[in-house]
């Protein structure tokens, strides 16, 4: 991953995802989101196996998304992801959504904390994840 | 439970269910096959949750579904379950889904597998099980 | 519908709703909010086919939500509806979802715009959506 | 496509599709199915707006799964389809499902109906879906 090749999740969207008004269902963005997510991290270095292996996971607090646009089905989805503030046990990412072309049609912005997984609860970003982030 | 009053699960579709032909995407028949076992052993006296604190669980080996007709956006979904053979390890249900009206419009039959939650792997029905299932 | 009797969405988790964390994934609380929207404007005086058929529809915008507690397999919904501003064209709804006792898991908030069903866009809220906003 | 280079529909898991037991929950095949069915015509020669273009469309009338292992987070989907069967108005594929390994995990079998788009019912399979499904 380089400031010239960022990081894109590529997926195209699924027949059962579109509803009767013709466009995908609101929720399946957050499906989209969730892969997006790991798919940055890996490419960042960290993938969730070995974030996991470490005693970690994340857990969402807060999404917000904006729509403009629309897919459809059968669309390209390609999504950048990029850090938008990092704390001590939690962190943003932000999401842009594009289909075919370069319009932005959906936007997102999602709080993730950091927690044991021995269920220790809410815990400081460990270095890796932390590094990941640092991009 | 009686044999005048068969256990009915029930439900409404959702609109996200629905795709671009306005009916019930075929995938999500298996969702609510799933609720609809579930709901029987409970009716039948066996909660999955009882299921489970003895060891046990279920797994699928095979499924099939025919369709005859169609659910819509806000339709009521009633299925009507009964078991259809008991073996050692596994057995057998069968599901008829009806809408608003008398007519069946799908059916399924799923064969399950009881394991071990130990990890034991393919384990006897548990009597307890398999009274519920002798309705 | 009174002030002493709000209306209030009413399911259950499914199973496959959870995840390997043993909770709902976050998604399906967007497919939760759909439900409870159409469910609350029926509830107002409204049913969605009404609304469709005056020629009008409604398209999210925005949506947001928080977490602080988290739904598991088999566990009741509860969803409290409420207006929470209305312009010209668009509307907002805030959402607080509640399990099997008083606390508030998970709070959304959805700002809907109107939009005619034959293509033509934007449009101002109807009379009949605005009386059942009015509650 | 050629016997030396068949269609292979591939995918990878998302996390939302696994459940509480660390497996695929089952309906989520009939969705990759559904996808590896529109994957296949296309690499046929036969995409599917170009189906809808001449005025069809299919429906699912029969579907059975055989589950002998399961596909966790994270691990390919790879999905060969074959034709089983073409009559007067309705096919068959068959569905073979492999992750990481060699190993058939679960085996599909779908029969559709072809239909009219404008609602006037099952019809005679087209020329050009029967070219496609030829090989």
């Amino acid at each position: 991953m380089s400031a010239d090749d960022p990081y894109e999740y590529r997926a195209a969207v699924r027949y059962l995802e579109v509803d009767q008004q013709g466009v995908v269902f609101n929720m399946w963005y957050l499906a989209y989101f969730d892969e997006a997510m790991t798919g940055y991290l890996e490419d960042a270095g960290l993938p969730y196996a070995a974030l996991q292996a470490g005693g970690h996971d994340v857990q969402l607090v807060h999404t917000e998304l904006d729509w403009r646009g629309a897919l459809g089905w059968g669309d390209p989805i390609r999504i950048r992801v990029r850090p938008d503030g990092i704390g001590r046990t939690s962190f943003t990412l932000a999401f842009e959504v594009r289909g075919g072309s370069d319009d932005v049609l959906v936007t997102g912005r999602t709080v993730y904390v950091c927690i044991r997984l021995d269920g220790g609860g809410k815990t400081a970003i460990p270095d890796a994840l932390r590094a990941a982030l640092a991009g």
